[in-house]
């Protein structure tokens, strides 16, 4: 993937995945740049445009092989390998994020929950024990993960992404409606529900005024 | 809200809205642009322009009042209002989103959930009843709601989304990794968890890169 890649581009390479896995799994072999532009709303010009930033590979008069594309932009999201990751907060968000079949689908894989409720310590989700926060630095030490979700409450959430810091974790999907404040060579990804719901409202809103 | 509001100052609003909060709970009564805007990691200036675009009213020397703007900005939001919402599919995210306490502090309601799987039909979450979704008509005629949580499996994601539509749904919050097509009267926020998982793993994969 050469060079400078814009934040908007990055942020249309997950859909560009999914519709790519979808006509595979439809069975279409080759696309046009402007039939994919049709199914992801997008003009043929701007996916032209996208897929050549990608390091892109159509043949003019054939477009793209739908198989090839999607195992290439597999490998630039990086999700061509597995990701061990470990829950903290084994609440209503951290138990729907262990209990999904889409994330180990994409090779995303929880192997892990941590609470520091003595209620929860020990019950099982999706097959997996819930184990006594205070064992984080013990666990991480001999099994290094590469994501941790953070779904504690919001009083917690800084330290508790400090100590993953201290104990090697460098990327967090951050359910917790917080800006952490980490070192720059952390990768945090926010996942802010309630602002998803405010956004709703006011579009909401704004078609009838 | 005067005119033309670009889409990345209403992507803005909702962390205006949570510092703003914040600040308020921690009895701050005036905030300068300068102090917001470390807070915020934005510029001072950047801070000004996006207020001075929602209708802003600082005083000069002065800065803002935390509580005028914060019910300001819950104002444009739309959330100085209650939200009736009813989740369709009972399963992992249907159920995290019922029993979350922050979308009913914000005044987002859940009053119904939906589901067609028999076992689930008749258990409660959160203190509500999952009904068969047969019946999603006759209750909708009697309770019109705002919102619709949409988080059933992606094959029963478009035609769930067109009954909502005919029986007067405007508005979908919509966690289906699928582009819902509706008519153009309509407000889908999607949340799609497994592309913030892709964008992780490329964000890491380029740090390390």
């Amino acid at each position: 993937m050469a060079g400078y890649v814009s934040e908007a581009v990055i942020r249309r390479l997950p859909g560009y995945y999914r519709h790519l896995r979808e006509l595979e799994a439809e069975g279409v072999k080759q696309i046009s740049s402007q039939g994919l532009g049709e199914r992801m709303k997008l003009t043929a010009s701007q996916i032209r445009q996208d897929i050549n930033c990608f390091g892109g590979f159509g043949r003019q008069g054939y477009g793209y092989s739908v198989s090839e594309l999607r195992s290439h932009i597999g490998k630039i999201l990086g999700i061509d390998r597995v990701h061990h990751m470990a829950i903290l907060g084994a609440g209503n968000i951290g138990r729907a994020v262990a209990l999904s079949d889409s994330f180990p689908a994409n090779g995303f894989l929880t192997k892990a929950i941590f609470d520091s409720d003595h209620q929860k310590v020990g019950t099982v989700i999706g097959g997996i024990a819930v184990q006594d926060v205070a064992t984080l630095t013990t666990y991480l030490k001999a099994n290094p993960i590469d994501i941790a979700v953070l779904a504690v409450p919001i009083q917690w959430a800084q330290q508790a992404a400090e100590d993953l810091y201290k104990n090697g974790v460098r990327a967090i999907w951050n359910f917790v409606p917080a800006d952490l404040k980490l070192p720059a060579d952390t990768t945090v990804v926010n996942v802010h529900l309630e602002e998803g719901l405010e956004i709703l409202s006011f579009k909401m809103k704004q078609k009838n005024d």
